[in-house]
């Protein structure tokens, strides 16, 4: 496509993942491609020396600019890499305190509406959580440092399917009393509008029920019967597309009826997206005010500096940080 | 190969499923294959008219003996077939009714010691309910007509890999107090032996955590800590190669290293089953004194008469219940 005028264009953040992890150079081959470039205006939250080694290792050249340039990546360096290289393929307080302070970075450019979605390669929990990051997941250690407080849901993304959940990480005993029907219709709610921004104006959802067999009629379990279809019901009565609830069982093998579908806890959905082949997949931050989107799959620490890691994830991750934010600034009404 | 003495080999009652489906005529067709008398002392449960007519609709012939012939199934029937036919391709008391009476006619010949394994093609939930049987699942009903107080599981079978549940048909916010160490303890033995009796000396059992991320080192849920792993290391404790616990969306992609996999809920196993194609498999109900075996599909009203039907689950129940039968008569010691 010809190239938009910069103005137009979506501002992205692009943060580098874990430094002893295969993301810098992901990060490095996302950036080379010219076409990348074009479709927004990216800043790259590191230091030059941490990009051009990252572009060194994995073979390629990126081109950096200090302002907004037609195919240029914007160097936003604050040179605060630590004098002692991190420690590569292995997990440190070192390697999860580099990548906070870039994400920290990136937060504040988006709480100043400087950027409008961040990409991220990968993170080592491991070394987060050696470096401070002590939240269940992600999501809720970008809600906190955004001051957050409304709905959020992990996205999972595989190919066009996009799942979202009712809850997330909480233990199997406390997932029946966080599925109400008000967390259902939000749930259904932040679904609908990722996707509506994706490009698809009337996304059809389909949401999954909690217990076997959907609880038989009440015979084990009546949160279908309570919670869930009373939660669908609203949200369908603001005029949604959403089906449910369905087996959890069956409702992947009917994927192909459906943009989204909700699940009502983690296993649930990731055991089918896994067994589908979600380490090629996303990861989307939903329900944040700012899109935040990455690869599905680890730092792969065998994989640093072979070239085998695929792109695919990545590029994946950075074309639906580019769709959404694009919607969300030609309509703003939507988000 | 050759036939054996008929002396010499298992024992199975076949009873031909719910007369308003598909079960009838995949019933014939299973007694139609020559190989498939030379296996086993085949017992048909049925009226004469019954197996003709099932014959008929699936354009085979079987051959029916009164008594063990080589190269004959033989018909036990009580001329009970009710006046007036099932309706075909819909629900009915008469249906359900019908397949009860023949089930439990077999039944009593396992308690009576007559056979060593039983086969039935698709039964129907909904006209079984019609009729009385009012358990959470047929195991439960099987449990008790045979009055059968010790540890039962379903066993999901597909191509080599077979799963059993430490949970079955209960609610999620029942499941984690069923998850003890004695329970998944008593799964992995169930499974163990079954699978040693299907064929394998030495099955490799791989255990599923019951929350997301395996707990997460316990931030959320510490079922892991104090119930699965417990329960798996008084398993290995006496000899069987159980290994776990594994996150329960990553295990089904490490299925090659198994021969079974314990999963803790109903939707862990059935999710990831399911999308592996699971309406070709086999269910088993596990635990019982007599091996029960049955095909995973339902009773297909739409594909009645129509030739359409696969036999491919029928065969491998089959297939399955004259193994495990036939190592249980030739090292009754295993069982």
């Amino acid at each position: 496509m010809p190239m938009a005028a910069l103005e137009n264009l979506p501002k992205i953040a692009v943060v580098l993942g874990d430094p002893a992890g295969i993301g810098p150079e992901l990060g490095a081959r996302l950036l080379a491609e010219p076409e990348n470039l074009n479709k927004a205006v990216v800043y790259v939250l590191a230091d030059r020396s941490e990009v051009e080694e990252a572009a060194s290792s994995a073979g390629v050249s990126v081109p950096l600019s200090d302002e907004p340039q037609a195919g240029h990546a914007v160097l936003r360096s604050d040179d605060s890499a630590p004098a002692q290289r991190v420690a590569v393929g292995e997990v440190s307080e070192a390697a999860g305190a580099r990548v906070m302070h870039q994400l920290r970075r990136a937060l504040a450019m988006a709480r100043a509406g400087e950027i409008d979605g961040i990409v991220f390669t990968p993170l080592n929990k491991t070394s987060l959580h050696m470096a401070g990051m002590h939240e269940e997941d992600e999501l809720r250690w970008f809600a906190k440092e955004l001051d957050f407080s409304g709905t959020t849901s992990e996205l999972n993304i595989l190919d066009k399917l996009w799942t979202a959940r009712v809850t997330s990480h909480v233990s199997i005993s406390n997932v029946a009393s966080g599925v109400t029907a008000d967390n259902v219709d939000k749930a259904i709610q932040l679904l609908h509008d990722v996707l509506h921004d994706s490009g698809i104006d009337e996304p059809r959802i389909g949401v999954a029920a909690l217990n076997p067999h959907a609880g038989e009629n009440g015979l084990f379990g009546r949160e279908e019967i309570d919670e869930i279809k009373p939660g669908i019901e609203r949200a369908q009565q603001r005029g949604i597309d959403a089906l449910g609830p369905f087996p959890s069982d069956t409702i992947f093998l009917a994927r192909d009826r459906f943009d989204g579908i909700v699940t009502q806890y983690h296993d649930q959905g990731q055991v089918a997206m896994k067994l589908l082949g979600f380490d090629g997949g996303v990861t989307v931050q939903g329900g944040l005010p700012v899109l935040i989107a990455t690869p599905a799959h680890g730092t792969a620490f065998d994989l640093v500096g072979t070239g085998k890691a695929s792109l695919t994830s990545t590029q994946n991750a950075y074309d639906i940080a580019v769709a959404v934010a694009t919607r969300r600034i030609n309509e703003p009404s939507a988000a």
